[in-house]
């Protein structure tokens, strides 16, 4: 055979080459006989290619594609025919291949699981060969949607006057926010490097440097307890913009979101709608409400309070949600089951009233005792709830309450089907608090983090403002949700000296840690730094919702498991002493 | 002043504007008052703008735009008028803002070094503040090639369908190669990621995993003791191909090359010679020969030897490059510097023999004692000398003595000029040798990587062959050269475990440590492994090589200095305690 691999790929030969004499290359995805004729499905990245081998024509070599095995890496050449029986699920399902000479390039051994849309390998086997998963179609189509996300999101920024800057991977430890992965330094003994949790610091540098418009799509890293969908580390679009408002932000962003969709899915978002962080918080209990469906809280103090409930009387809160065309379908049974659900540690709710209406007209609820069918109809009229539909009622502190009831909602929204795949519901949430006041700790928190700008008209009340003021703060930030998931986040920042040192008091840092972590910073405010705002979103994250997946892993090529191990290299491993050595570390453990 | 920073950048406005109202926001860049006039000269990344405040039409916002410092960030109101004096080198020349509003955004303290094409800032303190270097023309303008740079080369990737996949950051340790930078891992006590030197086993696994096409444009990570202009992170662009001889893969990246150059400076590169190894050793003493001049190296053991000149007769070559027109021009103690520099330890020549052919026809030689006039006339022939010209001729071990003369012939090009800014002379060198002895730790090293094909007339004698065959075997690896510069290098891989295995028995590997260390990638050779090759550019030489400059760090936001430190933000640096703790870890210094 001559020394070029392929002529066409497997996934291109149409009718109109037929005649044609073609060499290919690929992996077998299947062989079967029947009779004098073989068949051998012949796979590559673009697709699948039916290739022929005839026994009268050539014993020989339908011997050879007889013994074929799954996986094979094979080259052959051969004239493309008409096919018989015609397959019109498959690009290339009007030809075939009759093979005149075939060459295994590299055998296979059997592959622990099925390379298959769907596959008979579990989740550790396939991330141990996640090389043979790559090949399956979905795994193999989310590396290429990934690829062209990617790009679309360069194309439109570019279009934008954006320009886009690699900041460093070694940088320095800050004990601010999520753990640092540290690096140590063979030249400077005793230093250390830290891997970034996200390139903040280092745009908002690019902004004072008159960048103007930054981004960058960047690995960012966090050694943190690894939950279920957390990566060590992940992927952002970066992004900072200078003598910017929020509303030149979110007008962008909007842009680019909107961009993606249309030319990865094809599909138009409309506007935005914009939501306060409290309006969030009071209409579904979350400040990443997913609008795909309505079920909104609807609040019942003024007609739940004063019947002589006790639990009531003493909630500062008491709020519901309606479930459409449920009441005839739950059993007793099931709405004790989902009380012991609103009930577990995980969302602690005390307890769950419900008020059925069935079909029939008849009212059901856990509540008869206090309130009269009439003064649950009043209910039902505030709530909308109608004949078939279920009235869930949860009460207490109002924080802890809209959380516990937002949990019960989403269960409800997928319950009943309301979280459609292909419907995309963007929604801006703004205006949230600078700060939060954490109560173990006795110090408040950054609700964003520690650079982002109290709004305009708050900035005189935080520089002299006392304790109560502070919780009352807003903050310049705002984030990006698509169906109840948080794609991005982002704020004005701060860019004066005074009022930055200001928030690194009230977070609790003392002048000297402010200025050892990021004396550079302010020191920089010092030197003409324009006012500037950015966004980050998570890319690994809008991959895997623009796909209506829930897990990121499946987006990530070569991702890490729970235990933030790399299952097919073993990582990570123990090292060399001499490297240890090098590094003038001694490794000491101590059991816990 | 309404809430919107501006209408327009510094850059975009022109004649066509004379009589709109225009905001601007922008850095100062500098003042001068003539009289009743005060000039701004305003700046943003796009470009510079001129701001007249009239001293009898506003005299306090006057008085105030006199106070302006340097750097200061401010915002305008005013006119677009016609310029009285128009400036032809500034794209705003034409004309200039008659200021009605001025707010002051930011003020600045006195920058450290001036913000202007040519600085008077040195590069320790134009490190330590580089966000106010980058401020500048160059440093800017170097940051937005670099981002065009990368954009073109995914544009041109994405259209010959390369798929960009990220690799991970945090994978294993090897001792092959430099030193890894280690990163210990908290929830896997007493294990360490290492951060990758490239992405070298997972772009091979990619083709394993049907991908066909990769590319990133990825960091990398290398913990060597720091050379000048040498980084301890730089940029790849990272690609790898199956199904590819190495015909395909030449032709494909020197498609991208040509793109490259063809869309950020509309250069037509011609089509790219190849040369052998041993042909570019030979010629130009050198793997990376600068071709933007000839100076090629002439061999005249069969002209020198024999003359009873005991230095030649000893020696394996006779070796000489012609200096062009400097006969006259290059005194004696000219030469003897010469010599002498060809005799520092960094390039460790024993010495320099040389004839001068003056002008006037006369000859001045090193070696008139063993060699006529007329004998010295057959070298001039044989060499292309003319009168005016200089014969330069070393002798010795032939490898030895040919890397010796490289030195010379680029000392000799850059002093002739002849290496030419604006000149580019691509070159292939290609059939580089597979192994390399080193006789001091007696066993083989791979010259390109220990993942590179033997050349597959190569390949049996590889399996089998003697020590003395495996010196002579040949590598199908090629690397890219530029005007003397080593932009990318690659190979096509091994893709067989029994070679792969063979490889690493040559590099001195026992099979225990060859499986600990790549035991993931020779076993997925073995689930049907196409054969695929590949290749890497240093992206950010190729930035500096693409500009005519010689340092990479001026590609670089945020380089780090000769010690690997980050003079802005001071990284590395000490971590707390309790940071070592969790990681188990102790710091125990050791003076070497």
């Amino acid at each position: 055979m001559d020394h070029m691999y392929r002529s066409h790929n497997c996934g291109e030969l149409r009718a109109s080459h037929i005649g044609q004499g073609v060499t290919l290359s690929g992996w077998v995805q299947k062989g079967r006989d029947l009779g004098g004729m073989t068949f051998v499905d012949l796979r590559d990245r673009y697709g699948i290619t039916q290739l022929v081998f005839n026994l009268d024509a050539n014993e020989e070599l339908t011997m050879a594609a007889r013994k074929l095995g799954r996986e094979f890496v094979v080259q052959i050449k051969g004239q493309v025919e008409e096919r018989s029986s015609k397959n019109s699920n498959r690009a290339t399902g009007d030809i075939e291949i009759n093979v005149t000479e075939l060459k295994v390039l590299n055998a296979s051994m059997t592959p622990p699981f099925t390379i298959e849309d769907e596959t008979d390998g579990g989740d550790d086997i396939r991330m141990k060969y996640r090389y043979m998963d790559i090949r399956r179609n979905p795994v193999r189509d989310n590396m290429i949607f990934r690829s062209k996300l990617a790009l679309e999101t360069r194309k439109f920024l570019d279009s934008q006057d954006f320009v886009e800057v690699e900041t460093p991977c070694l940088i320095k430890s800050t004990p601010e926010g999520a753990r640092d992965f540290v690096v140590p330094s063979r030249l400077n003994p005793g230093q250390f490097y830290a891997l970034p949790q996200s390139p903040q610091t280092f745009k908002q540098l690019l902004m004072i440097a008159g960048m103007d418009k930054y981004f960058q799509i960047v690995k960012c890293f966090r050694d943190e307890d690894l939950r279920a969908d957390r990566q060590p580390e992940f992927t952002q679009i970066d992004c900072e913009m200078s003598f910017v408002t929020i509303e030149d932000i979110l007008n962008t962003f909007e842009g680019l979101t909107k961009h993606l969709f249309k030319h990865t899915l094809d599909r138009d978002l409309g506007d935005f709608p914009r939501m306060s962080y409290d309006e969030a918080m009071e209409r579904y209990g979350s400040d990443k409400p997913d609008l795909r469906f309505d079920m909104e809280f609807v609040e019942l103090n003024d007609i739940a309070k004063g019947h002589d409930f006790p639990i009531f009387d003493a909630a500062e809160l008491v709020v519901g949600i309606c479930a459409k065309g449920i009441a005839d379908d739950y059993s007793n049974k099931d709405m004790k089951k989902l009380t012991e659900w609103m009930q577990r540690p995980q969302i602690g709710a005390k307890g769950l009233i419900y008020v059925k209406l069935m079909a029939d007209g008849i009212i059901k609820s856990t509540v008869g005792k206090y309130y009269t069918d009439d003064q649950l109809r009043i209910w039902a009229d505030k709530m909308g709830a109608e004949p078939g539909d279920v009235m869930f009622i949860v009460s207490g502190e109002a924080e802890k309450v809209r959380k516990q009831l937002n949990e019960l909602r989403l269960e409800m929204g997928s319950r009943l089907g309301l979280m459609k795949d292909g419907d995309f519901k963007p929604l801006w949430v703004i205006d949230f608090p600078l700060l939060e006041w954490d109560e173990d700790s006795e110090r408040f928190h950054a609700m964003h983090h520690p650079f982002t700008s109290p709004k305009q008209e708050d900035m005189n009340r935080m520089l002299t403002g006392d304790h109560e003021t502070m919780k009352a703060l807003r903050a310049d930030a705002y984030d990006l949700v698509i169906n109840g998931s948080e794609i991005g986040g982002g704020s004005i920042r701060i860019h004066d000296r005074e009022l930055q040192s200001r928030n690194f008091d009230l977070l609790g840092f003392t002048k000297e840690e402010a200025e050892e972590q990021f004396g550079f910073l302010m020191g920089a405010f010092e030197y003409g730094a324009p006012p500037h705002g950015g966004i980050a979103f998570g890319f690994d994250r809008l991959c895997a919702v623009m796909n209506g997946q829930s897990s990121i892993r499946d987006f990530i090529a070569f991702p890490k498991n729970n235990q933030g191990r790399d299952m097919m290299i073993d990582a990570p491993s123990p090292v060399d002493g001499d490297q240890l050595n090098d590094l003038n570390l001694v490794f000491d453990f101590k059991e816990d």
